[in-house]
C-alpha cells in the first residue's frame, strides 16, 4: 500500500518551521501532499494562489511532494487522496493539546486515519505564521523566518 | 438549604461532553440550572430558542434540571436564581487554566459562589462545541458528538 | 442516598490549603472522610498517628467531618465506605494532569464513583505539603502554611 | 549604561496586576518605560488617551516611570528609545508559552534585546483586562482589579 | 533505505496503551525493535525476562516486529541498529515536555534519528505502567489495562 | 542600594543553559552569586568541590560573580547575603509551574525578596543537569551541553 500523507495547513505564510517539517517527514512516506486549507469567510493575507506557487517552487524538484489546496474538513480530504496518514508539527505543550483535539476528533470521524507528529526543531519552536505575518506588516525583515524562495520574493515586492 | 448549581456555556451546541457532565452532577445536587448564556452582539450557530429547545427535550423528564437563557455576568445571574454552585466540566489542561482564572473572578466578587468541576470522560475529551459546528457546517455527519434528540433533529434538516 | 466524599491524601502536613478545600466542600457532602493514606515501604515525615491526631482536633466540632488511615487503593477504600466521591484539590495545570489520570483511572476501574474537584484558593495554589516539610525541616517559621493547631503545635516541639 | 525597560502592553485598562509588576521591577531599572500599544484596525474598550491618562497619573510622582503610546513592532520601539530589556509579567503556564514565543521572536530579532520577567503575586494571578473589561461591561463593580484612581474615575463615570 | 524503528521504554508491564501505539505504527514501518531498557541500578517491578517473554508472545505472528532489551543511551542502540528512527506515544501535555527534550537531545547528539509521535486513543491516556503496577501489587483488577496474554497470564499467578 | 542577586541550583554539572543565562543576567546586577545547594543526604554524582572549582573558573575573570555553596532555604542565604534577588532560568511551561510555587513560597517568607526570570535560549531548552549527567555515565560525548571548561576536563578524565 502506499504511504501517502497530507500535510494540512493555512501556510499563510509557509514557514522555514513548516519546511523542516516536511523535509524530514520525506523518508517516512511516499507522497506528502501540502494541502493549503482555505476557509471562503477568511481571505487571509496572502492570496492561496500566491501560498501555492511559492510552496511548489520550493519543492520543484522533489517527486515525492505535491501542493494543492482544498475546503471543508481534512478529513475528507485526505479520503478523497486516499491518504492515511496526516502529519503535523508539534511545537509547544499549548500547540499539543490543540493538535491532539484534532487528531482524536479525525479519529473518531475515520478511523483509518492516523495522525503522525514530528517535533519542530528547537530554534523553530517560535515561529508561527501569524507571528511571521505580524513581522512583516510592520515592513520589518522577516527573512530569518522564510524558507529562501518566500524571502527573496518579499524583498523584490518591499 | 437547597443546593442549586447553575451549569453556564452557549451549548451552540450541546454535546454528549456536556449531557454526561449533567447527569454526573445530577446527584450532588437538588437543582440543576442549565444557563444558556447569550451575547447581543455575537449571534451563535444556532439560535438561541433552538439550543434552548433541544437541552429542555432532552432533559425533560427530569424534574430536577431547568434550562434557561441569560446574559450579563454568570455571577449576578446566580445570585439571582440563589445558587451557590457553578458546575463546570474539565477536558484539558488549557480548559484548566481558563477555567481557573473565571472561577477564582467569580468568587473574588461573590464568596459564597463555588465553582464545581467534574471531568469529561476521556473518550469526550476531544468534543468541543466549536469543533462540532465545524463538522456540521461541512455537512459531515456529527451524531457521534451529540445527543440523540439533537442529532436526529439535524438529519431532518439536512 | 448519603452523600459520602472521601477526601484521601498523605497529608505529611496537612496544610491551610487542604483546610479550605474541606470546609469550602462541607456544603456539598453529608459526609467527608479525611483519609490519610500510608504506604508500608515509606514512613513519611511526621507519624500516621501524629497527622491523624491534628486533622482529627481540627475538625473534632464539625460532626460531618472523620478522620482515618487507610492502604491500599483509594477506590477500594471508598467502597468499602459506601462512599459515592472522592473529594480533591486542584491547584496547578501540572496539578490538573495528574489528578486527571488518577480520576480517571478509578472511574474505569468503578464507574459509580465521581471525583469533584474545588480549586485551591489563589493564595493558597503554591502551598503543597512538600514544600512546607522543607521549610519545617531546616526549622523555619511555616506558621503561614499551617492550620494554627498543627503550627502551635510544631511551635511548641522547636 | 542606563537600564531602561519598555514595558509594553495594551492595558485596556491598566490592573492592579500590572501596577504590581511596575512596583516590584522598580529596583531592577534605571528607567521604565510604560508603552501602550495600539493597533489602527481595533480601537479597544477605552481610548488611547484615557489609558495614558491614568497609567500617567498612577505614577506621576515617580520619575523613572514615563508613559507614552507606540505602534508597530515593540523591538523596533525598543530600539528606538535605546531600551536592551522589556518587562513582563508570567500568570500561568498559557502565559508562558505565548510569552516565550513573543520573547523568542524579539531576541532572534534584535540579539540585545532581553525579556526580563517578574511572576504576578498569587492574588493576582486571575487578572486580566479582558475579564475586568468584560465586568466593566455589565456594569459590575471592579474595583477589586483596578488601580484606585481607575477605580474612582470609572465610579465617576457610571 | 530499510525504515526500522525502535519503541523504547521500560514496559513494566507493557499496558494496552503501548499495544495500540505499536500496532498502529506498523503500517509506518518495515520494522520495529520494541526494546526494554534496563538500568543495572533499579531492578523493576516485573523481570526483564518476564516482561520480554510476555511482549513477545504478543507479537509472535508479526514477522516486522522484534524484541529485546537494552542497557544505556537509546541513541546508541538505535545506531547499533541501524534504526533511524524513535516512535513515542504521546498521552498528555506533561508527557509532550518529557518527550520533546529527550527527542530534541536525541536529535542534538545524533542528527539522523528522527523521533515520530503517535497519540494513545483518549480511551487510553489515563493508562500508565507505574499506575497500573500499583493496581497490580494491590491485587486489584489490572486486566481491563493490559494485553490479554499478560492479564490470563496475572490471574494465574495470583 | 547594591543589586545583588542569588543564582541558584545544584548545578550538577553547569551546563551552558546555566551559563548564558548568567552572562545575559549580568547586565541587571551587581553582582551575581552563584550559589550550589546541597543536601546532606543526596550526595550528588559530582562532588561539591569540583562543581565550586568549575564554575568559579569559568567566571574567574568577571568581578561581579562570585561562587559558592550553601544548605537549607534559599531565602535564608540571600537574607544572609544581603540579595534581594533570586534569578533563575526559564526552560517550558512544566519548569513553570515548578519555579512558580518555589518563587512565590520565597516571596511569601520573605516579602522583599524578588525572582528575576530569563528565558533559556531555544537552542537551550531540551538541556538539563539531570539529562546531560545521564550521558555523561553512559560515557558518551557531552561536551556539546557544557561550558568548554568543563567538557574539556571530562575528556581529559575519561
Amino acid at each position: 500500500m502506499n504511504k501517502t500523507a497530507v500535510f494540512p495547513g493555512s501556510f499563510d505564510p509557509f514557514t522555514i518551521g513548516h519546511e523542516s517539517i516536511v523535509e524530514r517527514a520525506l523518508p517516512l512516506f511516499d507522497n506528502i501532499i501540502i494541502a493549503i486549507g482555505y476557509n471562503v469567510q477568511k481571505s487571509g493575507y496572502f492570496s492561496i494562489d500566491q501560498r501555492k506557487k511559492w510552496i511548489s517552487k520550493m519543492f520543484e524538484n522533489q517527486p515525492k511532494i505535491s501542493v494543492t489546496e482544498y475546503s471543508g474538513l481534512t478529513i475528507d480530504f485526505c479520503k478523497q487522496k486516499e491518504a492515511n496518514f496526516i502529519l503535523r508539527g508539534l511545537r509547544t505543550s499549548a500547540d499539543f493539546e490543540y493538535e491532539r483535539a484534532i487528531a482524536q476528533m479525525n479519529k473518531a470521524m475515520h478511523y483509518k486515519i492516523e495522525t503522525v507528529f514530528l517535533l519542530t526543531l528547537p530554534q523553530h519552536t517560535f515561529i508561527s505564521s501569524s507571528v511571521v505575518r505580524e513581522v512583516i506588516k510592520y515592513k520589518a525583515d522577516a527573512s530569518l523566518f522564510l524558507p529562501k524562495i518566500i524571502a527573496d520574493d518579499l524583498k523584490n515586492i518591499n
